[in-house]
């Protein structure tokens, strides 16, 4: 185990046009509970950038808000997906210029910086590194749901829509302590 | 024609490991100039990351040294190049980041940011979309080497090495001087 007290992180699923960011508190005494019922949820949300903004400009809202997120949220440790395959190039230069970014405002707040893949995410979360997104959804409320007034809130946010991304972000962050946990 | 007065433009070719950087400058009667001999070589060189670094570090690096070239000379226009084709997901996403980075302080800056090319570049700077980098190295030197003693200089300092990533970012910003004088 890597962390004495408590700790919270700041998980990121990077994009141009929306960055989702998800926050999470691992309590002091999380070595003694069941993890569904350890890791608190702080706050989580979007990124947007409009689109008939020129991209150098919409990297740096990225950058001023997340700025923002971390100045306020003080976080432990950003994790952030990591995308190998699959991607044509042009997609994968542009989440690069995103992941460019936020990985600055890391190394500018002296924040430890770490990668997820994927399926690693997806396997940690959901319990397979081919789960789908509705998998990892129910992964995060599991471990996010207790107690049930942060499981509704969650719920009730995701019906107006436009909060995958941010719940991605929360199994990113949710992935990190998983994994720290299984060391 | 878009350029009124003199103005200085920053070309950059981007990337982790080196990141190539080259200022010149347009005087203010290039109209009544050959090309050839209108555009001035301001400076040039490389920001070098180490490779033990953590990437957000090398990142970092990238911002905080090319902020400080800004600052010092002012440049009207920032270049760089883009990656298109042929790279694998995991190089495009590495190019990706640096680039965002650099974009984020064009941004920061108020620097109007603009991308071409390889294919562009080469057929600007060389004649050919399909030139080699000799081909497009004799053509910056073409461009910049009168009067005598820069293009000594910019021989000189070739031959230490690691001057190619410089030399093309020189090319990316007479690239794009080229593309002006030819709307």
């Amino acid at each position: 185990m890597m962390y004495k007290k408590s700790m919270i992180i700041l998980g990121i699923d990077p994009g141009t046009a929306t960055t989702g960011y998800g926050i999470i508190k691992i309590p002091d005494d999380i070595l003694g509970r069941e993890f569904d019922y350890g890791i608190e949820l702080v706050t989580y949300g979007n990124i947007y950038t409009p689109k008939e903004k020129l991209m150098q400009d919409r990297l740096y809202m990225i950058y001023s808000e997340l700025s923002g997120i971390i100045q306020k949220y003080k976080p432990d440790q950003m994790i952030c997906e990591m995308l190998f395959f699959g991607a044509n190039t042009r997609t994968a230069i542009m989440v690069g210029q995103a992941r460019g970014v936020i990985m600055l405002t890391a190394a500018q707040h002296k924040i430890p910086f770490q990668d997820y893949t994927g399926p690693q995410i997806k396997l940690l979360v959901a319990g397979s590194g081919r789960a789908d997104k509705n998998q990892v959804h129910d992964g995060v409320r599991k471990f996010l749901g207790t107690p049930g007034r942060r499981r509704n809130k969650l719920k009730l946010k995701r019906k107006g829509g436009h909060l995958d991304d941010a719940t991605d972000a929360l199994a990113i962050a949710i992935c990190h302590v998983l994994k720290l946990a299984s060391k």
